[in-house]
């Protein structure tokens, strides 16, 4: 079975999905769109993903978009290594930590939104890092509480989970951004381990970067 | 056995979890916190919910936040009517639609970041129109086409999902900012059957609706 991922090296949201992948031992394909050109917005791409983001996984159940859906279309189809918890509460708070990144940080400092926060509100280059730092910080906060209450090494107990998927992407944005983590040490502490369990998912031992 | 929601009439994320909730058929008991006065950042609720945010699930497994983990944890724990497909590409599909609501359309224009862009940005209310109107409009000419490919009468086939539990407060939100939905024609009549299906979680049907 054949498994293609179409990203870009530096998207956290296929970053995600590489990690997944990885902890899984699944093999993919990759494709790569490079967003700073606009590649993903390419007619092509699009009748894969309407909305003309990354990442798309395309297998056996045909081109899956958004990547926490794909996350746990991963997680049904490949249940070896979970990457939730078997209990419901379990469950329920990965999936928390998970959205809080998914929902509550990343899509506010998307490369989509930045460029209209350039061009329509006028944001200068301070205003673009204050902004970004807002809202990592924010997240980050809640999240060190929720690491420090469950976590035992990852972000929920002593494997790695889907919020790790999550978290690691978000911590590598925030270090290309400068923004301080020291406040994060459970959280920081959990995401260099899920770095250094699978370096072949980082963003810099991809094909494209550069 | 207590379901205890702690919302906010006009919080789009509380909404769908009435929305889940009426859809099974379950009772429950609702805690208002009023954003406009900040209410949901007093410490005694940030205990619950450390981000501050509504809405938050208590139940027999404890406080649950983020409300794409509550309405997971509403189908494990509650399975019927089941509110996923069966299969796992049915599945990818209702949950892509429900994060592209989750994540690309709904917290960009969340109450906190529109304060932000007010205040930080100095948007005044003409570009915080055009904001929300180009996310919404991004979002919806992605979701008419997977609605118009899956859909048949609900977002995706005949019986609502937990993707309609997420398109029906967009919806409700675009309404409120007076966003044409003319170009949506399948997402509107979905959204339409399931406010008919369940009037009960409609915002202005809450206690604290005013």
């Amino acid at each position: 079975m054949t498994l293609t991922l179409h990203g870009y090296w530096r998207s956290s949201a296929a970053y995600r999905v590489r990690l997944a992948l990885a902890l899984k031992g699944l093999h993919h394909d990759s494709v790569a769109h490079d967003l700073r050109i606009g590649a993903q917005r390419a007619d092509d791409y699009r009748a894969l993903q309407p909305q003309g983001l990354v990442p798309v996984l395309e297998g056996p159940d045909g081109p899956l978009i958004q990547s926490p859906a794909i996350l746990e279309w991963l997680e049904e189809r490949f249940p070896d290594p979970p990457l939730l918890p078997f209990d419901t509460a379990g469950r329920a708070v990965v999936r928390a930590m998970a959205a809080l990144v998914a929902c509550d940080i990343h899509p506010i400092n998307n490369l989509r939104v930045l460029t209209m926060l350039r061009q329509d509100m006028g944001a200068d280059e301070a205003a673009i890092r204050r902004w970004i730092g807002h809202w990592i910080a924010e997240g980050f906060a809640a999240l060190e509480m929720l690491i420090v209450r469950h976590g035992r090494g990852f972000a929920y107990g002593d494997t790695p989970t889907l919020a790790d998927c999550h978290i690691l992407p978000q911590v590598y944005n925030a270090e290309r951004f400068a923004v301080d983590l020291t406040p994060y040490p459970a959280l920081v502490a959990s995401a260099e381990k899920l770095r250094h369990a699978v370096p072949q998912a980082a963003p810099d031992r991809q094909a494209d970067a550069g």
